[in-house]
């Protein structure tokens, strides 16, 4: 017998060419070939505030929470941390507190699911909720890409709303419901992260909040918040969570704890406290979506979460004196950056720059770049090959296409030296560019 | 302005309605209600076996471990274990020398991935490989309702081939791919667990393997292998698993660590060495594998993979002798099981119980009971009520229809004095049971 050729008979999910840009694998590559480069293309958490050896102390906190709480055995809680456990989590009751204290946002705690990052969270929601057949998934356009990956693999229908430096544009949102609903579409989800977008650094202001909230109740979609960079606030009074403002239950809610406390620690929040029919019931949405998370990773560790629970016990249920000092810190990068930016590319000096802007982020880890020419893959190795500095192209993060004149910088994960340094070779950078483009 | 009833205006994926029986919540339920009730009802591992207390130490062992292999210092490895990690893993090295050691599977690191337990895997490798429109997954029927509910609920083709005593029916699985070939459809996957299959507790022979291996060469599938109980055997030689008979590259294995480890840990082992053609160049399915993985979970969180990488480290990366105690104890555990069968369901004094019968597992946590009636959900409630047990209708295992008078027993989370009792009451309920039908 002829065997076939294994490889030759191999297909594969015709949806992953949909994806055009393996913009992680990409810039992966350019740090193992650069490794001198200094790189503002990651938006890691800064490493110098992690101390992972305090777990085993956390771990202990939490064991001691749950027996005194409980009355249970501190044996028969750890035999039980080892084993299976509920699928929507085992510290909501200690998360909704946090919740509660920290961000104003009050829920039950079987409104909540712990999941393993908020990138199973919106697996989950997606799964759960979207009808690939008649709902579209409207994404802020520039975003995050595990949203708009995620969903083309998955073979939902996704479009993309333009955002300006108030975040979403509402009216380019509007106009994009009445289109889909024109075709017989439904929109099911509108994907934002108010808080210090991941590409672009900026916000929405409160009175975009109202008006997207707004916008909910009259075309009645659903709002899927990603909040992973709330918290890092540059100044007080900085407007409330959509989630916090949301009286109409619009709104499922995504915390990330990877940039606030670990990223290996893979834990989100998933807040959903809408109810739906579902067989010929009114049931709780949260229900279906640990149904579903059931099927994705059956339950999220019980190590992690044990972690996580004992350092809310530890703090009484704020993370906001932990964070103080990182907040601090990146603060300080953001003004080292505007003042590296001040001294390399403004002024007399600089008058070769003067095409060249940018905004001024109020929080986060994110600063857009605009610049005169166009930002290709190929640039980003030619600057790390011949300059020391690794960026990311803004069109990386656009659906289809878009952000070709402008650069993301990610400063968390550098010292303000490196930052200067940095400033100044990409300065050096521009300048070379700029010389030949002209 | 009217707002809609944000409930009203809820609709939700539709495929959800296609799982018809909530087995888990079914199952949850009743032992919340009948908590007295010995249950039978779930394959969950003996934690009798948990030194979660020991993490801490695996810990550091894996650390120190990492330490003097790299030569990195402790201190900037503890960072990184804070850190987004690789989506294939951080613990690859260690993974395939414990692969080749206990399971005479001889793979490279970059074959493989640590997922967030297999479930995770199945949503990974089905995503990754499957097109909705043309390809057919096929699914031992009766099997673990992971891989089937994923399957409907992410919208896939799924279609059962029965099982007997040796595993999946290899002639109708040949009659099932031409069939759907028929349809002009494609079998891209095939779902066995050959080893001590949930739920039956039957295993596949050598010989058939080797058959179902030459069917998966002949027609061009992939055979997706969910090892969870393969260490659990009984007896000494047993046949390897398919991959490591798998001279043509056409198993993905899936090797869960929740049911010899912990299942907290949330880890499983995905090992994919096949090559495929992916935008007109030949990639490793396994990088892949890990792109679809960075949307589904980013990565596995490092401190458990850590936590797994310290117990091989200090077991010589063999997890024989942690198991060997287990494997007596499930043993036992089943011998107990077949004592008390024969006391109170055979003999003289028990011609009552002629029309029952029962396989004998040679490994794993599972048994099938055959009953000359049919086993309802109802019959669930009236065993747990009446008679303090819980079972599983083996029904809730098939896709459609069947098993409908078959028992499901999970004996590895009892003690023997329980399984006896168990054993007696179930017998107490069958006479009930076949003097109200006579």
């Amino acid at each position: 017998m002829i065997l076939p050729n294994p490889t030759e008979a191999l297909t594969l999910n015709p949806l992953l060419n949909a994806i055009t840009e393996d913009v992680m694998g990409f810039l992966n590559e350019i740090q193992l070939n650069y490794p001198q480069a200094i790189s503002l293309a990651s938006g890691r958490p800064d490493e110098n505030y992690f101390n992972i050896e305090e777990f085993p102390e956390y771990f202990g906190i939490y064991v001691d929470w749950l027996a005194t709480s409980s009355g249970q055995e501190p044996e028969k809680i750890r035999k039980s941390l080892g084993q299976y456990n509920r699928a929507k989590g085992i510290i909501n009751d200690l998360v909704v507190r946090y919740l509660a204290k920290d961000e104003q946002i009050e829920v039950a705690p079987e409104d909540t699911l712990i999941t393993v990052g908020t990138q199973e969270a919106m697996v989950i929601t997606i799964t759960t909720l979207c009808n690939r057949e008649n709902d579209v998934i409207l994404i802020e356009d520039p975003a995050y890409v595990g949203i708009t990956h995620l969903s083309i693999i998955a073979g939902y229908q996704v479009e993309p709303v333009p955002v300006d430096g108030n975040g979403i544009s509402l009216l380019k949102l509007e106009e994009k419901i009445l289109a889909c609903q024109a075709r017989g579409k439904n929109v099911k989800l509108v994907y934002v992260i108010p808080d210090y977008q991941n590409p672009t650094g900026n916000a929405m202001p409160l009175e975009n909040r109202h008006r997207l909230l707004e916008l909910a109740d009259t075309y009645g979609f659903l709002i899927l918040e990603d909040n992973a960079y709330g918290e890092f606030a540059y100044q007080a009074d900085t407007p409330l969570t959509l989630k916090a403002l949301d009286n109409n239950k619009r709104v499922i809610y995504l915390r990330s704890l990877s940039k606030t406390l670990y990223p290996s620690l893979r834990l989100g929040v998933l807040v959903a406290n809408q109810q739906v029919e579902h067989g010929g019931q009114l049931v709780a949405l949260s229900d279906l979506l640990a149904k579903t998370k059931g099927y994705i990773t059956v339950n999220t560790p019980s190590i992690t979460q044990a972690v996580f629970g004992g350092i809310l016990v530890k703090n009484n249920f704020s993370l906001k004196k932990i964070n103080e000092p990182k907040i601090a810190a990146i603060k300080a990068k953001r003004d080292q950056l505007l003042a590296s930016f001040n001294e390399y590319l403004t002024g007399e000096n600089n008058a070769w720059a003067k095409g060249i802007s940018w905004n001024i982020p109020q929080g986060g880890f994110f600063i857009t770049i605009f610049v005169p020419f166009a930002v290709t893959k190929e640039e980003v190795i030619i600057c790390a090959e011949q300059h020391g500095l690794i960026f990311t192209p803004m069109s990386f993060f656009y659906l289809h296409e878009g952000g070709k004149q402008q650069i993301r910088l990610a400063f968390s994960n550098v010292s303000e030296e490196e930052i200067n340094t940095a400033v100044y070779r990409l300065a050096e950078y521009f300048k070379t560019k700029l010389h030949l483009t002209q």
